[in-house]
């Protein structure tokens, strides 16, 4: 497992961390560490999913992201 | 059917106002007639809900509210 920290823009109250959570905890190959505005941080298995492929699946839920660190 | 529009503070997102029309919607002898970030309006029928109900159930769901003007 890797783990991927990220910028997320665009969530404004915990209806948002929760849409983002459920977002990224639905990525095959993804577990979820944290969510909070602003930003995310997960784990995932580089052999199941791409970082591209998570941080789309947040600008699909509808919010901005990038990725700003991968370990 | 009497007219009531409220002020609610503390939505601020699409998820907001819909939680929110969700909470209104829910009271008996309520009826939405629009909800956006900040305000709400909503017909009622004075003879199974009450005002203070209506406001009520906006608070539960986490939102502060006030009416503002009842027609």
């Amino acid at each position: 497992m890797k783990e991927m920290k990220l910028e997320v823009t665009g969530m404004s109250c915990g209806h948002c961390v929760a849409a983002v959570r459920s977002a990224l905890a639905g990525v095959d190959g993804v577990e979820v560490r944290s969510v909070e505005i602003g930003a995310g941080a997960v784990s995932y298995d580089p052999e199941r999913v791409s970082p591209d492929a998570i941080v789309e699946a947040v600008r699909d839920e509808g919010y901005e992201a990038r990725v700003v660190e991968i370990a």
